[in-house]
């Protein structure tokens, strides 16, 4: 009998999917675990070892009685032991990879279920880390979980924002918390692809900063010398600052958050470089760009996710398709259109559909030239489909 | 009635997919065309007005009746007239693109439908351009096109490969020649990603230079610092040489072709790095690897095409899963395994399947942390799906 450690055992029932997991799929739902009256007393996040249902060890899950997700695989090894020095060896070996990638630390450091960590995820800005505990466990455990952080990168700053969507599935509250030293009192300044981009980490305004489109931006940046930029859904400037860095001759940055539009400027002038805004309904936006015939030679469309969920997915494919059929219009003969998407439920090849539907209906031809996704920074999990998620396809049109 | 060009008019037959070529699909099958007598006597690569089954005008085609593809769209607009001025048009545009994206010229210039020069590949190295007609319309217009691209480019050789795979179903020969001043005698010296490759250009050792995998030689290089790396299938060095200028410890090439093994080599001494070589079958030189035990932080296999055709999908999806069992053992905890597949029959789904098989069947987990394709010198016709054929896939072991 092999080495176990002292969490108590949850059984699958004989109809899950035992051959998903063991090739290494992390979830396991609510109704493939037997669910007796001793399972479903474990508060969520508890530590339990997975057996199948002829009592072979899997491993040490993450257990959570009242989400779909019933538990979260840790460890395939039963005998781990869930603790700081665990968090540690996860930690490090996520930042060693980072480290390898990018020339300070500014970047994602753990990425959920492809870093081991499932639920979890971790930006790093510095000597700050902003975590995003989206399961139950990372909540219970999160104070040996800011120890082995601390310890591994030296941050002095540790920031929980609890905003992210999936903690209400998991029955988790939204209070933010700053859990070592103090918040930072200004905005942080971010260097990415040369550009200077401006983070409130404070939480209130969501104007954080996303690394996801990092590659996607560096990629923009090199059709942009002397080019007229055009940035819808830009936040706070993610593609229309690469832009300039890269010696855009303007860039117009659009978004409907005043506050995320400052932290653009601020990042501009930072860099000494002029940018424009315009706050308003991106939709509005590009209407009245379109009655003023303007005209740009690289146009980027970075909106939220239109389709967050399934249900949701054919209103999203139409939205996705009219920001293509509103942009394609604005670009250039010879111009290059960047749309992206970051819904989970549009794959590529529904969203591409959608945005060639879009050009086509503007009366416009186009090549692709690029298809990106988020950075190596946002590893994939293969066995989890879900966690690819970021499109971003360069059209020359 | 709208003004058309002089060339003869063929039809489509009623169940064409009329809708699917007014979209802007390029291939006109034979099947879908009326190849009455007269249709049948156009010489291969003949010019034509394709006309729908009620006879509307949906532009100028190239014909060749003793293909498949019986006719490729040209132009949508049946008035154009296809000659040297409107090769130069095209020409020109597929510079711009390239120059606002590579530092010199070094890239492949014309990439065929993408590029709105069906069946037409050339590629450009500095004063040299090398043509690769596939379709009979480029081989009958070589002049035109010829003096075009003199005109467009100024370079000073041309030269024709003509050992493309789908001459033979175009009916085409495949006899080499140079259309412009004179080949080469040495290798020539490309520089990419601060490497130096040596391209021969002279045919036949088919050791001339892929520009396809640049993006994704640049992305692995940013993981090579200080690494050991294993480079199989490296033909001229690409990802070896790569890595060493990334500041690789140490890399082996690993190749079939003695020939490429020594212009690799040849580039690695310009580059003052040191690289080795190790000639032979990569399978076996693989399972060599495997009986030493020996260890390299960053292993890349880039194999040619195991899947070049459907029929060949299955015995291609188990070499590649066979070249991903052989070299994840081979790739140290927490390295790096990149794996390439250049089939157009093996889909990104079906590669990444046949990967994650092989890593499984060794024993190893894996991120997924880049997806790449070949770089944006290598547009996609998005109504073209079989243009996109490169992937790279990244995995962290």
């Amino acid at each position: 009998m092999p080495r176990m450690s002292d969490y108590p055992v949850i059984r699958l029932r004989p109809k899950a999917n035992v051959r998903a997991i063991r090739r290494g799929a992390p979830w396991i739902f609510d109704n493939e675990l037997v669910l007796d009256r001793r399972t479903r007393k474990l508060a969520p996040g508890s530590l339990a070892v997975l057996e199948d249902n002829e009592r072979e060890a899997l491993g040490v899950v993450a257990v959570n009685p009242e989400s779909r997700i019933a538990a979260r695989m840790l460890d395939r090894d039963p005998a781990a032991v869930v603790d700081r020095a665990w968090f540690k060896g996860l930690l490090a070996r996520a930042q060693a990879h980072r480290d390898r990638l990018y020339p300070a630390p500014y970047y994602r450091l753990v990425h959920a279920e492809a870093d081991g960590l499932p639920g979890l995820v971790i930006d790093r800005f510095g000597d700050t880390c902003v975590m995003q505990p989206n399961a139950a466990w990372a909540d219970a455990l999160i104070e040996p979980l800011t120890e082995a952080l601390v310890e591994v990168t030296g941050v002095t700053t540790v920031m929980k924002n609890a905003g992210g969507r999936g903690r209400s599935l998991e029955g988790l509250d939204d209070a933010d918390a700053v859990l070592r030293g103090s918040a930072p009192e200004a905005a942080l300044a971010v260097e990415m692809n040369g550009a200077t981009y401006m983070a409130d980490l404070t939480g209130g305004q969501k104007t954080g900063l996303f690394y996801d489109q990092r590659e996607n931006q560096r990629f923009v940046q090199r059709l942009a010398e002397g080019a007229r930029v055009l940035d819808v859904f830009s936040h706070v400037g993610g593609f229309a600052l690469a832009a300039l860095a890269g010696g855009a001759q303007s860039a117009l940055a659009v978004d409907g958050s005043a506050p995320a539009l400052s932290l653009a400027e601020e990042g501009a002038r930072r860099m000494g470089k002029p940018l424009e805004t315009r706050q308003g309904d991106a939709f509005d936006v590009l209407g009245a760009l379109n009655e003023d015939a303007a005209r740009f030679d690289v146009v980027i469309c970075d909106p939220p996710a239109f389709a967050p969920s399934k249900q949701a997915l054919e209103n999203g494919l139409r939205a996705y398709e009219r920001v293509a059929k509103l942009a394609a219009p604005l670009v250039e003969e010879g111009g290059y259109l960047t749309l992206c998407s970051c819904s989970h439920a549009a794959d590529l090849s529904a969203f591409t559909g959608a945005c060639l539907r879009g050009i086509g209906r503007a009366g416009r031809r186009a090549q692709l030239i690029h298809t990106g996704q988020a950075g190596p920074d946002h590893p994939l999990l293969p066995q989890l489909a879900e966690s690819g998620y970021l499109k971003a396809l360069v059209f020359r049109l």
